[in-house]
């Protein structure tokens, strides 16, 4: 059972599909599933406001203990009144545990079964990142749901690392909940590579423990889609049907069509915000390059099915005439184009689920 | 008499000084005087959209003959609709002639009482610009206000090299109305330095001629506030009362409150804009610089006087750590700010010629 303050609510199963529409009740909100959560790694999604955010329909925003930890620092922070007050977003926080950040990003890292000791990539400084320290900074940071810091084997890995950050990721798990403030809700990991066995326990455990929800973890990390795909179809069907089930870091939009179709309720992903700032927007048609000749006269959005007011008042001629003259309102509003493209693809997702409607929607998004 | 399709409305002179209060009847809809423009050299207020500027109750923006006609070109820009449509922009547009652009910006021109010779600062071809060829891009990007090609010395410049180059814009100055479309309206341009009596004879021959307004030109080129407040006020008394009168590249608070006394309606300045992207913030106290360390747990705006509402939900704590992180939304919100700043400046000069309280204007902005 868990105690904290994050409560899923099942409303419907797909009857073509193992995709479930529901209701995630979070303090800051009710974030209706399954959702795609925009990525602010340092408390703001590139290039848009909250306002921009709330404007496209998004509930829930993804941020980073990493990064917020060591700028501004998650006592500062909370000082003054959490991240949601200081990013002015009134809508639900999820934070990363920092420790896929660690991995990536910082110096001389050196892991062990009490943490992991790493220099910071801004001032060299050296700092530990363990599951108490993790879960303590996020509560820091005030934000809704909190995942537990645990070890994410690169791909591609032998089985024995892939085991041995699993068992890792299991001695952690308690004490990453051990950890919490009253009322803090946290989200359990499933790790186990690309091993379904591992799989298996690894769900199995983490299901066993009181978490507020269960992240899939561990994929997005390089594979490909013919190794991930069994992952998520095989580890969404061990979850319990009461608590949310989110795969981190997916994805594609096919990608999340899949996991959806699975059973996942939960994404984010840096693809949507980081592919506009390389002028690649997302369309029906797939994802296109602004930067494209066939786009020098177009006098229309991108996308036809474009719906997001802000980006609809633009021609692609404009927006490609914006990144040319290395114009920074080119990536803000092909991050809105991008973004509106992941928030009516949810939002889709969920009328699909309810009207029964699966078939069609996989058939207008088979291009994308 | 002008030909144009842009009118000037006086309405009031302000009793403690030469401040006029007025409208500027344009194509794109009416402007109230004194009003500040906001710079999209190419075709873009930097880091923000035209519904921003919109919000932020602007109603005529800047634009940029030099840039456009190299990129994307004025005739695709045509083709496309005119650059209100290309930019969705509603408001009145008003671009310079290139003229300066083409001094300053360009390697190898070379010019003569034909026009110039120039290199593109893009791609080293060569391009030529005279008058008519001003006329004719601002004509093709169809918008409400056409810039005279003109001279523009720089300061410092011997006597003779003023003389010179107001010599050559009066030569071109009938070629510039010569050349509109019907219905393009155009304004002239005063130069002549800081000599009074060229000055004095810049404006006599200028306003002899049907033009839509005046400009006056060669302020703001490097000269110090000593040197530029004799020649606006000197050259402001000569201008005619039935036209708008509009100061080049001008300026600072303090040099806006000082034009506008002397009788100008209207400007233009990258300061707001360019200064945000330096985190340099505008308030009643004067510019600050959000980097401070007086910032960091600052929880209110930077200027407690501020009133857009973009703005105002986030804090000063918050904008720093952008800038410091290095998100691209800090130059975003420093840019609306200091355009809120802008905005709320000239929204505040109008009420006070209108209720005759410009002493008080001048105490509450003293600082600034």
């Amino acid at each position: 059972m868990s105690t904290g303050s994050v409560r899923y609510e099942l409303l419907k199963i797909c009857p073509h599909t193992g995709a479930r529409r529901g209701r995630l009740h979070t303090p800051h909100g009710t974030v209706e599933t399954p959702f795609f959560m925009p990525v602010g790694t340092q408390g703001s999604v590139k290039t848009v406001g909250s306002e921009d955010v709330e404007a496209l329909g998004f509930q829930q925003v993804l941020s980073n203990t990493y990064h917020l930890s060591l700028r501004p620092g998650s006592k500062l922070v909370e000082q003054l009144g959490g991240l949601h007050h200081f990013m002015s977003w009134n809508g639900a926080i999820l934070t990363d545990s920092g420790g896929y950040q660690v991995m990536s990003l910082s110096d001389s890292r050196t892991i062990d079964d009490t943490g992991v000791k790493f220099k910071s990539h801004l001032d060299g400084s050296v700092q530990f990142l363990s599951p108490e320290r993790s879960i303590q900074i996020q509560g820091e940071l005030g934000v809704d749901i909190s995942m537990s810091l645990d070890e994410c084997p690169p791909y591609p890995c032998t089985r024995e690392e892939a085991a041995e950050a699993m068992r890792r990721t299991h001695l952690w798990a308690p004490r990453n909940l051990a950890a919490r403030r009253e009322g803090q809700a946290v989200f359990g990991i499933v790790q186990g590579g690309v091993h379904m066995d591992l799989r298996t326990e690894s769900a199995e455990f983490i299901a066993s423990l009181p978490f507020d929800g269960i992240a899939i973890g561990g994929v997005s990390v390089g594979e490909p889609s013919e190794m991930q795909y069994p992952v998520v179809t095989h580890t969404a069907k061990l979850l319990p049907q009461d608590k949310a089930r989110y795969l981190m870091g997916v994805g594609h939009p096919k990608d999340i069509l899949h996991a959806v179709a699975a059973g996942i309720d939960m994404f984010d992903c840096v693809l949507p915000t980081r592919m506009a700032r390389h002028h690649a927007l997302y369309t029906l048609d797939g994802r296109v390059n602004a930067l494209g000749k066939r786009w020098a006269d177009h006098d229309g959005p991108f996308d036809e099915a474009s719906v997001f007011p802000q980006t609809q008042r633009y021609s692609a001629a404009y927006i490609r005439h914006l990144f040319k003259a290395g114009e920074p309102l080119g990536a803000r509003l092909a991050t809105l184009h991008n973004l509106a493209f992941y928030a009516r693809l949810m939002a889709e997702i969920r009328e699909a689920i309810t009207q029964e409607t699966w078939p069609q929607l996989l058939e207008r998004y088979a291009r994308a």
